[in-house]
């Protein structure tokens, strides 16, 4: 390896905002429980930077799977307390793992990864169970398939990782938390249950069923229909094919906030039916433009590349739906010397071509084009 | 231009099922009403193929334009009658202007591009107008910007262009619309105005309403919910950005199916709330399950790349979010040889690192992780 490319690797391990991946904040043991996903990332995660991990699975299995695959080792009776448990089940048994879990370590800070809060926070407070030593968390990461055999070291790596505590939250607790936290890449946001359960139902719960509804839609379709669709479908219907038993459990746990949103939603949706049921109406017009006009201002408060795409500029790029073609273009592009800051395809149903849509700064956008079509690539 | 270069470049240029560009199928003049983005397009796109294209606009200016980008001529009292009339006016003028085109060419074949097909065919036929020289299509091409600006003589090229016939429809109008939509590189689709209008209300219309409105829902909410958005809000809200004034244009042309699957999609929002109101209720998980497993069943009947993506191996690089870094990893893409069938970006907000989610074939994907990995890039 040149001394180049080492010292561009060794910025891109330091991507992490500076973060020094062998150096650890926390301390072990750390005890997992549910060793699936979520639970043999954090082992694996941990165990990378040098912090004892023990592990723990209703399923002898998993266990042994995730075990092997490094994430840990199975905790026996001789094991001294750890210093966090982190609980990593399916939602609908936290409550019940996290009392347990409470009981059984009793100098342990425990934590959960769930994607609900507020409903196991409820659950153990309803039970009357002592919280002091219990922080909920909630990593924005996950993978389209489950289970231990897809877990990485680095699946929390720049992903919003939400710490939920509440007013008795001692901070020594919370720092044992926040520090598992950051060791594993995790970019650190507080929010109480309830405010943590309202937004990943709006950003998250929500978008989920209005995609796999409007997908529904799709069932009774003729083929014909179906043979007009373009990106604009593609992109509204992704996520319409997630796994329906996962999310039948996750929307079950946070049903107050997705209740109320589908509520607000489906208002809105009648409204606008209304308004371009009778579009002569006085104010019908208006208010149909004022749907869309919220919505342009809706999407543009979204973070990220295509929420602030308007910094650079789109070059689409006609080519054939041959294997080759999409390396030859990007491989073209660097040779070109053009950065691309954002790609999307498109393909054409019935053509052998397809479209791939650059983004590129302005300033190159012309170079880009006159370069590209210099080299036999059309553009649009 | 190497040899091989040229070769390859002659196999892009005639990508389009094996159209040859030089050899026009239409004949001309053809007169162009309407000189904004589909308009100018269409002359570009004929005048490259040596058709006689003539033009006209309401506005001096827009006509004076599209003249100057070469999309045509206009048209003088000394001109023959074209041999077919292509209209791209706005939605809402359509009808109006196919029965002045039909009057005063009496011999001409008279087409319009919209993006609607039922209305204006009602409206002329309530008026008794002969649409024996009429055929309707819509080439179901644009771009985010319009006018003739932004035309391309390819617009329409692997586009999916659908012609609407009705049974009088003599087989010479079918001919002449039909030779100068391949000769712009469509693909053709024949079906009713009715079918037309239902179909784009699925694929296009009601994906606009769902999107805006669930965009709409973002506005009132606060920034550290916005935080936590993903690739899944992203995706569903992409074309919540689409201009309103044209948008309800649209829609109300094509109210009646709108409304249609505005009222449906609304029932099943409506159904999907009630069951998780109370899940306890018998057959209530069921139905959520239904509901869902409905969306896995139509997003799997939508064509093209993220249709059948289980043709391909997803593999998930990271990235720093710097200019270059996209560009450097798509550049060794190259050098090593891996041809990628397909790319999605995320964005981690607040960290300095993205996703770059690149997907290949099976058999290449085992090798793709190693040879990257050994450069000193990061994979999930």
């Amino acid at each position: 390896m040149s001394r180049d490319s080492e010292r561009r690797d060794s910025e891109r391990r330091n991507g992490n905002g500076g973060a020094n991946v062998l150096a650890a904040r926390s301390r072990g043991p750390v005890h997992v429980i549910g060793a699936g996903l979520l639970g043999a990332s954090v082992g694996l995660g941990l165990r990378e930077r040098g912090i004892e991990v023990t592990l723990e699975d209703l399923s002898p299995t998993t266990v042994a799977l995730a075990a092997d695959y490094g994430a840990g080792r199975v905790r026996t009776a001789e094991d001294p307390d750890p210093a966090l448990v982190v609980i990593a089940t399916p939602p609908d048994v936290t409550a019940n793992v996290v009392e347990r879990a409470l009981a059984e370590y009793p100098n342990s800070v425990v934590t959960d990864v769930a994607s609900v809060k507020l409903a196991p926070f409820e659950e153990l407070t309803r039970r009357g169970v002592d919280l002091t030593r219990y922080v909920g968390s909630h990593p924005m990461a996950g993978r389209e398939r489950g289970g231990a055999i897809m877990a990485r070291a680095d699946l929390f790596v720049g992903r919003p990782w939400v710490i939920c505590r509440d007013g008795d939250t001692p901070a020594d607790a919370l720092a044992t938390v926040e520090a598992v936290a950051l060791d594993l890449g995790g970019v650190l946001i507080e929010m109480t249950p309830a405010e943590h359960d309202r937004a990943v139902g709006l950003v998250s719960h929500l978008p989920q069923v209005v995609s796999s509804l409007l997908a529904a839609r799709l069932v009774p379709a003729t083929e014909q229909a179906i043979g007009l669709a373009g990106a604009g479908l593609r992109d509204t219907t992704r996520i319409a094919s997630s796994d329906p038993e996962l999310w039948v459990q996750i929307l079950g746990a946070n049903r107050a906030p997705v209740v109320d949103l589908l509520d607000a939603f489906a208002a809105d949706v009648a409204s606008f039916a209304d308004a371009l049921r009778d579009p002569e109406l006085t104010g019908a017009k208006r208010r149909i433009a004022d749907h869309l006009s919220a919505g342009n201002n809706g999407v543009s408060r979204i973070p990220g590349k295509h929420g602030s795409s308007e910094r650079f500029t789109p070059i689409t790029v006609i080519i054939d739906d041959t294997p080759g073609q999409l390396g030859r273009l990007l491989t073209e592009l660097g040779e070109l010397g053009i950065n691309m800051e954002d790609l999307r395809l498109e393909h054409s149903p019935g053509a052998q071509i397809g479209f791939a849509e650059i983004a590129v700064l302005p300033e190159v956008a012309e170079r880009a084009v006159t370069d590209l079509v210099e080299r036999g690539w059309r553009t649009l």
